[in-house]
């Protein structure tokens, strides 16, 4: 029987503004992706969500970003890598914090919006978010794209690294996701998205955008929950999983 | 042989913007008030200055404050008391992430500015701290001003209370300072200030705004660097007090 | 025949949040309450909404607060009221520069939350926004609570004062808002909130908390748009205004 | 007689925290680059420098940068243009409100720091920057390096362009600046700037740094103030264009 995990981003309100609905996501996935407080995430919000994750058992991950609250996150920023290792410590100190209050600790990392882009190819910046894992646990496993940089130089760090697929991208031949520039990079229906995941999950390739056939073999697969739709088809990917045998199990 | 704790605020800059001189003040106090991001510090700031912290023997201290970097935190927000709980949780364990990584970890917390004052006689915003270290960690120290809600409301929880003397501020016969809105009510002789931290921390009297003989007990003086004149003053103090024969220790 | 003004707030969103139903609310109102980036919206939305604004004719009025984005403006902050003064003037500024190249102009200026509750009785804190409305423009007119310090300050300051009134609240026999704790305080009744705002706006006499008659005359009625549910109880005062016969028209 | 403008960025602390001496740079130059809350100055502080600005007869200038009080504006940001727009308008509509209460208008607009050099060669920031002038006033000139982007588009909308030396840089013998990483690109000896700012403002060539002869043209000609030692040059520097006959005036 095979196992996998499924991660989805969670707390990423600001004050008055929500943005998902975390309460439903902590009932689908079994990793949370919180934010921190740079680039969207309060105190309030981060103490709410690792109680529940607690409650629910879903493991907590420190999911850092660029210091952008006004960009969310999603803006490239030019920051000299000792900065950018400083900004990670913090985001990781400050929730693991009230992952502690919570009973718990963050499991592990995964970068956001434009820094975890950026670190697919950005070597200095990549080694920056590696060198504040090593700095504050070599233990802690750390998500990210398979083939990118900060994978690479995390595995030579001797860092645990886990490859994450994502759910409702489309995928070359060659295993990278398609341009959300070009048509059809992002799935929109349920079901193929729900039969797309429980392939990754089982070892069968999925197909690829030009029709081939790809194997993904994702330790982790990234549901979204930013919308009414996306939770509900992340629910349907959950059901589907299940349904095929699937164990869901946090990786960390 | 008597013992005492000398402490100050340090690590307030904000990016481009110092304002003390941190590094002159590691030298010459035991215990470190470390700024962590919400009135002033910066996640730059707060790795140099912790591992500073570590090489000097200082006691690291988180100084949380109200979320107010245009304001320095001098400014009372009525913040909502369980906000403002998990407000101080976000500073502590940042600060105390940074902390570890120097190997070391938070000693104790201080209120920074108007929360300090606020909380002198503001019940929920006391509670609302106090409940803050409860939840982190039962063992942390608390430093405050003798008197204060703050104080008290540790107390009666179970925390260890640390009352603190300031080096330049003048008593009323009561114990209490005397506004800064009166003549006099801070000190800039540097003798004068040198002498009477010496008698606080030999158990002898100190003299009050009105002539009168006040016994104070502080466990740690509180002296300024955000000055030039500021930190010789605190360097008097400190060569005062090893001249007279009183240790210098940190609480923590 | 009588005219009244129907103001809401708008463009309370930031970067990647919203929080309003800006659009919806357009079609609604006569004047807009622009948010201006102090404790809720960005550049982006500023400019969007003024120009929206202009389009539709509806009257663009700066909508200032506390510097408090983690807060939305809901919480007191004791600001020097000349700090104050000029954080009035620079979200003045910013929104009169959309207005400008939208092809109009701030038109009236009605404090945000926590500083509206403010200065309803903090005299100084009132002065110093009167103090940046006449340093700015004295001929721009100013919403706010009838019997407000501010309106009175405003009003002696020679500034043109507009009284408001809420839709959806409950009043005293007085004509003061019933506390929000109490139970009543806010209707939710769209035909009543509908039958009450068009008795307001035709001279006639709405029912207080206790059963007495009330006589507003309001030159404006503040209604709501940040849930699904309010703007539909907006649409709906509108219409029942206009069906009876009251003519709409901003006040500035 | 020739005829030369002196600029600098004055106004470029924070709440608590100063950076320039902005008074003493408003006896020294002729055009100041007001901070305008993005990537420094808050509200109070530009009250206050536009106040002095039209004391002394020194034209206010909008120093627009990216949104970044923790990088001080000086880390490229991938601001999506049309965004970026809308930024530089809201700096320099809050400026201008300012620089219209002390009696004045905002006069001109140059960008700062990691924005200041994106533009030199990022056409679609550079375009954005250009839409935010000819949006807001098509009449107000635009301050930058010569043969940048910037400049060039500026110049292609209609828009009066001034390029800018700079007193304390080298320059390559195609009029360049000298890559700060390299040796000898900022130049200390205060003499030595002062001589080369005679020779640039009447016409005369500098060396470059091959030792070749250089004819800057300069329009106006930066000089810094954010440590002790740069404010004397600056007066170094005006004392002696004064002396060589210079007359020092405002571009705009």
């Amino acid at each position: 029987m095979s196992t996998v995990d499924l991660n989805s981003d969670l707390g990423e309100g600001f004050g008055q503004w929500t943005l998902d609905d975390s309460d439903a996501l902590l009932e689908i996935v079994t990793s949370a992706n919180v934010a921190c407080g740079y680039h969207a995430g309060d105190a309030t919000t981060m103490r709410r969500v690792t109680e529940r994750c607690v409650e629910r058992g879903v493991a907590i991950g420190a999911q850092v970003g660029y210091r952008d609250l006004p960009g969310f996150g999603r803006r490239f920023i030019d920051v000299d890598p000792h900065e950018l290792t400083q900004d990670v410590l913090y985001q990781l100190g400050a929730l693991d914090g009230f992952a502690r209050v919570a009973g718990s600790r963050v499991r592990y990392l995964k970068p956001h919006g434009a820094l975890y882009n950026a670190i697919v190819t950005h070597e200095a910046q990549a080694a920056a978010v590696v060198t504040a894992v090593l700095d504050y646990d070599r233990t802690l496993p750390v998500l990210g794209l398979p083939g990118s940089a900060w994978l690479r130089l995390a595995a030579e760090a001797g860092l645990t690294t886990v490859a994450e697929s994502f759910a409702d991208r489309a995928y070359t031949p060659e295993g990278a996701l398609v341009s959300r520039r070009l048509p059809g990079a992002v799935l929109h229906d349920a079901d193929e998205i729900a039969a797309r995941c429980v392939a990754m999950a089982s070892g069968r390739p999925v197909t690829d955008v030009d029709g081939g056939d790809l194997r993904l073999d994702p330790g982790s697969i990234c549901v979204h929950g930013d919308t009414p739709g996306a939770v509900e088809i992340a629910r349907r990917v959950r059901a589907a999983l299940t349904d095929a045998g699937v164990q869901l199990a946090a990786f960390a």
